[in-house]
């Protein structure tokens, strides 16, 4: 690694004079910027904090740092979970967290064209009235949409809208030589040229900052109810999935739960979840036109289920029984960070028909490290969020143990056909991992793609690649 | 552009015993391998043609003809409408003509692995009794479904289910050096570095051969049923149509066509269209459950198409009179072919709310030039195909012509905030707009990741950049 240049004297004065009273250093810099949400992969300082309000002022940065050999790292909310935004070879964090205006609904051509740091829980508000949605729904709702973006974030709904990439129709990036390029627009098809639209999704920062984005929107279904359907044990219920999927009855979402992070959100929340009556909970989201219109795909799962072993099917209609569920699936990780001192996480992705046997191996996993493995995630498309809980384990026990633990889940998901990482991303957490899954081939073209767009290095670096 | 090895006796010998019987050169090349649907933008004559059946093979083939320097043009069924399957520099072409066997059909996961010379026709055939479907469907069912994949074909149901794009989940290339890669697998979603695989799809084989694919099957909609709607004058039916889209129901496909095409394939099919009563009509298709579960939609379009001027609301729910409608629509391409001795094709993609302004633009640049223009095409996604017609033009005369309003056009669609191509890509034919579309920038990053995969330039010399 090229060594960086440190931020001085010289360089904060013109980044003052671009952005001032928008730029952080040295104790001026909250610790907030030194992790993301897992405090686990470590505290780094960066020399400087820049808070952008334009893609100018970041073409402006990006050119001085790109010939000063200064490195940036691009920052949204910071709630990433794989150290994607963290300054861990020092230089500037370029933040886009004051960039949240949303500059258009196009009720016409069904998009909204936004700045980066609009945050996922403020969209909705300027598509009241329009009868429009956003369908990515990632459990984390204070993140910004241009780090799903960056992330290529999954969440709840993509069984059956897909991912955030599957929404992204256009972008306004800054490359590390200052260009400000478009991309996309609002056309809704493209055979047009490499898509470097898609290239850019997912990839973290490394290849370019986004400073707008164009989204697609759909219709707003008219309704939309749950089943949660207890299973007596997580490998009837997770086997399930592939039938629900393949019955036609086009599930939003499809989410399995076990009772032990049921306790733990129960807990976090201080509020009971609504049945007690089994060990696992297969949580399928049905959106439509009407309660009518739903009912012939109620039925079917329902009849589908009860074959399959299901205790039962509570349908959840109301408000009130909807959001006390899915309220404590969204608590899940937050529920799982507050019963143990720190964790690692594992958000791998396998063939829909190998969660069940992904999901024992990970409970064989822990028990043959000693510790304590808690899973939910998204069933429907095969991506789980996997946790090791440090508990009782001290210093280099803990650390060998969650090793072991990590270097084996990903292993077994790479037999399955499974990828490293389903939503999260690799950030620099993951990247052995990434390394170890893709082989010398296709990190050594990602490097060349890498190269093409920062010959120089200085975007985010350390990261995927 | 470095000039290529041609290739001469000692290569053949050395394709002959990779590859015996499958290797033809010289007279033994039937002409269909100098152009491919467009004889339009020229014909070429590769210095061999050779059917692989293995992806050892091809791998063998890129080795040498890497290291050789002899060029290879990937072919499929040869169905382009851009000049991307010839060999304009010469050298091999290697065809996966031969490469068309169903690997599996995986129920529980959804997807199916196929070689990539599966005719787009043959396909469905693999799925029968699975109750899977899979839904890219473009006109052109002579396609192989590795050449959609490299071109990243739409289709008439694209409104709904998206493009080809939205369907490849896994693929195996051959890259120019021989190294055989796998991309993805068979899951449903992935964050885990540069999608590689998204780079490759809509690559035109300019990048890697492609040997193996696994798409992605959703259930199949147990009822679809068709809405013909006249409206008297072209701008009516083309504005009815973001309203239609916004309304919630959801179309399948959005179609529109104007009488003086229909009558072209009236003509060439020798069969009435069963409307007479309009200029233009919009052709909707929805899928649902079953006639019950889509009344309501059935209904809110109508009353939503007769509010906007519609002369009617025809509905097609016998497999005759879809038939009949579909197979008009569908015959379009050659029934415009067949109506002059010579044409040339655009097939930009606009935002929705642009395409009456884009329709009328091309009627005006046409008139201008003194040329015919046919247009059909998908307004339920901006994308329209236009035909620029010979008819009495001769020579310079309409070479002149037809270049004025392919300038004017692209100019045009690139006014409006659209791209080059829509879904047919760029091949040889569009290189020159597509560079006037991107810009220095991109192509500069274009050209950066083509070095990173091919850095000999062997692979598809002359396409796409």
């Amino acid at each position: 690694m090229k060594q960086f240049k440190k931020v001085d004297a010289k360089d904060l004065q013109y980044f003052e004079a671009l952005m001032p009273g928008r730029v952080m250093h040295g104790d001026g810099i909250s610790t907030d910027y030194d992790h993301d949400e897992m405090t686990e992969y470590g505290h780094f300082k960066a020399d400087a904090v820049l808070q952008a309000l334009t893609a100018q002022e970041i073409s402006a940065v990006m050119k001085y740092c790109n010939e000063q050999h200064i490195a940036v790292t691009p920052r949204g909310a910071g709630t990433g979970l794989c150290g994607g935004c963290v300054a861990i070879h020092g230089g500037i964090i370029l933040s886009t967290e004051k960039m949240k205006k949303v500059l258009e609904v196009d009720e016409k051509n069904m998009t909204a064209t936004v700045e980066p740091g609009v945050l996922l829980m403020e969209f909705p508000k300027s598509l009241e009235g329009t009868g429009l949605f956003y369908p990515p729904d990632p459990g984390e709702k204070t993140a910004t949409m241009g780090g799903n973006v960056m992330t290529n974030a999954g969440g709840m709904r993509a069984v059956r809208y897909g991912v955030t990439r599957d929404y992204v129709l256009g972008m306004e990036v800054v490359l590390p030589d200052g260009t400000i390029m478009e991309l996309g627009g609002k056309n809704v098809k493209t055979s047009s040229g490499y898509s470097l639209l898609d290239l850019m999704i997912g990839s973290e920062g490394t290849l370019g900052l986004l400073t707008k984005l164009t989204v697609k929107l759909i219709p707003e279904p008219k309704c939309n109810l749950s089943l949660m359907i207890p299973f007596a044990d997580l490998e009837n219920c997770i086997s399930a999935v592939p039938k629900v999927l393949a019955c036609g009855c086009e599930p939003t979402a499809v989410e399995f739960m076990e009772r032990e992070v049921i306790a733990c959100a129960e807990k976090y929340l201080g509020k009971q979840f609504p049945d007690t009556s089994a060990d696992a909970y297969l949580l399928v989201r049905l959106d439509g036109a009407s309660v009518d219109a739903l009912q012939p795909s109620i039925d079917a799962l329902t009849d589908l289920c009860l074959d399959l072993g299901a205790k039962d099917v509570l349908l959840a209609d109301t408000d009130e029984r909807k959001e006390s569920i899915w309220n404590a699936r969204g608590a899940f990780l937050e529920a799982i960070k507050g019963s143990t001192p720190s964790m690692d996480e594992c958000d791998v992705v396998v063939p829909r028909d190998k969660i069940a046997a992904f999901v024992k191996t990970s409970g064989e996993i822990g028990k043959k490290h000693g510790v304590r493995i808690c899973s939910f995630g998204h069933a429907g498309d095969g991506n789980l969020h996997i946790y090791a809980c440090q508990d009782e384990l001290q210093g280099e026990d803990w650390k060998k143990a969650v090793s072991g633990v990590m270097d084996d889940l990903y292993f077994a998901a790479r037999e399955l056909g499974g990828e490293v990482s389903g939503e999260h991303g690799i950030g620099h957490a993951k990247r052995e991992f990434l390394h170890q899954s893709m082989g010398e081939t296709q990190v050594r073209l990602m490097r060349g793609i890498k190269a093409a767009f920062d010959p120089n290095g200085i975007l985010n670096p350390g990261k995927v690649i």
